[in-house]
């Protein structure tokens, strides 16, 4: 692998100035800027590796997938990454211009430049050097490339289900992965699902004075007590029959954690957290509280004058935006169910559900060829002897969708750390780490393609 | 006073053609838009009537209170009105610009038509109308005229009090009034008083990631859990010892509200809303409720995302503008001190209280000569035998900075009805009841001036 790590030293200069055009497209899925371009972007860069590119669009306005083919072998491998990225407000909040990629020590700034584009570079740039230094790719490669993922993958469930010829494989690397609070290479073997909803009601035809809230429905009201039977104080989600779906972590499952060192007071300080919720009380606590428990998140609240000073009305539309992340067996529609008879049984029924996502949770055999791989290429490149195995990363992504309805297991790693900021103003991601990550690829196309594990 | 009802019904036009611009001058007090040159029109007006004009500064930033005296008596009217609005969003609810005033069938739309520019434009036409038609006018009139009302007359209380000579008189007419669902004019005789407040709430020290929800606490979560404990689903307001300070009514309060007629359907239908809250089953319960109880109402509230389509985040900040009306003996600051003792007790120590506004109760005596003289004048003007008289109106205002703390008496009768919707989009004033009140200020300043009652 030495001319391989070689001319990774010697491209870095030319690696960081691909990545900036690349990060500077803004393509952002929730209001459709800039995915079009982005996705031609990726397909001209396909073309270049020399790959064939099928392009499909996986619903009606949903943007297009791009699905490249290169390499031969007897096994392989499919790689799922995103080009869509996430809004970039709050804009104020940013120090630098979120679509102007910006280096200051060691980190280049810009919104997605981890989540995940910078990882998508990183693989092309991988390959590319595979082609200069090694020769031919040791296996086949098949890279789905999707522009939604930012909104919940919305189409993608269908599409995949109706083609599982793109998607059968031996293995799948993840989108992106992570470095922990130690510092060390961290490895997913899936991830949790998600439901995203917005739950909205009208108590009255318009706004009235705030005088009349004696006598007069108030849908902010109505929402703020409907909301709060959902979870409670001590972050217990209240829908009825929810944790009867929760299927408990397996002792593989714990061992898997206990390799995963977590700083509790590290992670809430750099929160800016008093503390961290839940009544975890020591990291592995922490930790297994986070792989393992489904959410309830208001993403978003809004009803009302929200300006500055006073106005004094009894609103008559309310939102929330509601987002749950799953764990086994929890499944998207069965959450839905769950909350319509939740809400209906505690007297709101005049409290609308409108589903804006969902997706399935995925996990990945740890006893398979893919781990065992992914594990080695970890230890050779990271020095580290016991990599932190996630046995579900707390993200979601359409991980079963992509892969495991497929029977194809996924793993996740890459150049992430844990202060990134993805989804929140200053994503970053450090230039050191987008370099060993594209090691880390390398090394495990070898382990993957060419070694022999007898 | 027919050569009176002469003048008014030859100048219809002219009196229309007056209340445009006077309405189409933008005058914010949130915003501050507009609020010199309002005060400039109206101290002009107050000119143009002969009356001496004196413009004073509350309060540092403050708007200017136009303060006119005009007129000779034995007898002192003071007269308190406003010429700030509140703003006008949402804008794209509106069927004219609110800005341009507009009239469709019969009714003159725009924003502060109602509330209350409509009702000072008509007192200056009677009082003009009287001075063309009946001569001198038959007592001194005081009238006090301020610009931050639509934000609680926030620096009114302390200039108020420290200047009872501009505001001790032998009665007040307030600042408006409307007719009852019956189409009967109403008589007030006070106004509730008003808390309004910023609650906020910062739980990290940005936005994160919704995924983390697992362990990071947010902020959007937190206030609702706060606001939860402030009122019960049934209305019921939760804070310790709030209820201890509210002082049911008389048996006179209750004898007035039984001459208010109150159709409990229609006044749903018309907010539509499919029922009014509280467990009212009677128009008199209605009433009775609206007019003695006091309130929390949030006017406003926002947190995290709440543009379109998903964005997965956990807040790290959220707020809510929450008003209080207040009956006796609930006075703003007791209220504030209830509510921070209910947060801290309840655990939401985190919650930060902003005091916005504040303003204190004020009731007149049924008695008094001036209540006397406005229903004898109503009886005249819209011949309605035993006139709707509420104890107290239900929405605010500084009556007992302006009035009652300087045991000045105040009534309030005006041009509005039930349609008039003050603070929401379509403000608007029926014509006829804008023509009627002006015949109703004439009428009232005879009785109050002229008449001996012995």
């Amino acid at each position: 692998m030495q001319p391989f790590l070689d001319y990774i030293n010697q491209h870095q200069d030319q690696f960081i100035d691909e990545l900036k055009p690349f990060c500077a497209q803004p393509s952002i899925s929730t209001t459709g800027e800039g995915l079009a371009d982005m996705a031609e972007i990726v397909r001209q860069k396909m073309l270049d590796l020399g790959a064939t590119v099928h392009t499909f669009i996986p619903g009606v306005g949903a943007p297009p997938i791009v699905y490249a083919t290169l390499g031969d072998g007897p096994k392989t491998l499919l790689i799922y990454n995103h080009y869509d990225v996430q809004p970039a407000d709050s804009i104020e909040l940013w120090d630098s211009p979120p679509f102007e990629p910006t280096i200051r020590d060691g980190k280049i700034y810009g919104r997605g430049v981890a989540d995940n584009k910078g990882h998508l570079i990183g693989r092309i740039q991988a390959i590319r050097t595979w082609q200069e230094t090694m020769g031919k790719l040791p296996c086949r490669i098949n890279w789905f490339i999707e522009g939604e993922e930012e909104m919940g993958s919305t189409h993608l469930e269908s599409f995949c289900l109706d083609h599982p010829e793109l998607l059968q494989a031996d293995g799948c690397v993840w989108e992106m992965g992570s470095t922990n609070d130690a510092g060390e290479a961290m490895i997913h073997l899936g991830a949790k699902g998600m439901l995203y909803v917005e739950l909205s009601i009208r108590s009255l035809s318009g706004d009235q004075h705030s005088s009349r809230a004696t006598i007069a429905p108030s849908a902010a009201w109505r929402l703020i007590w409907a909301l709060n039977t959902l979870k409670a104080p001590d972050e217990t989600i209240l829908i009825e029959g929810f944790y009867d779906h929760v299927v408990p972590p397996s002792e593989t499952d714990l061992a898997m954690l206990k390799t995963i060192p977590f700083d509790m007071n590290g992670y809430a300080k750099r929160l800016g957290a008093d503390k961290l919720v839940g009544g975890v009380s020591s990291g592995l606590e922490a930790i297994t509280r986070h792989v393992f428990q489904p959410t309830c998140t208001i993403c978003g609240i809004e009803s009302g004058y929200t300006g500055p000073g006073l106005k004094t009305v009894t609103p008559a539309t309310a939102k929330a935006k509601v987002d749950f992340r799953l764990v086994p067996d929890l499944k998207p529609k069965l959450v839905v169910r769950l909350l319509r008879q939740h809400l209906d049984k505690h007297g709101f029924d005049d409290v609308n559900i409108e589903v804006l996502g969902g997706e399935h949770t995925g996990k990945s055999d740890p006893d398979c060829d893919l781990v065992k791989d992914t594990i080695k290429s970890v230890q050779q490149v990271y020095g580290v002897e016991t990599p932190a195995v996630y046995p579900m990363m707390p993200a979601s992504g359409p991980v079963w969708a992509v892969a495991t309805s497929h029977g194809t297991p996924l793993v996740g790693f890459g150049a992430g750390y844990p202060g990134i900021q993805i989804h929140a103003p200053n994503e970053n991601l450090r230039l050191s780490d987008y370099f060993q990550a594209i090691r880390m690829i390398g090394q495990f196309l070898a382990n993957f393609g060419i070694e022999d594990k007898g």
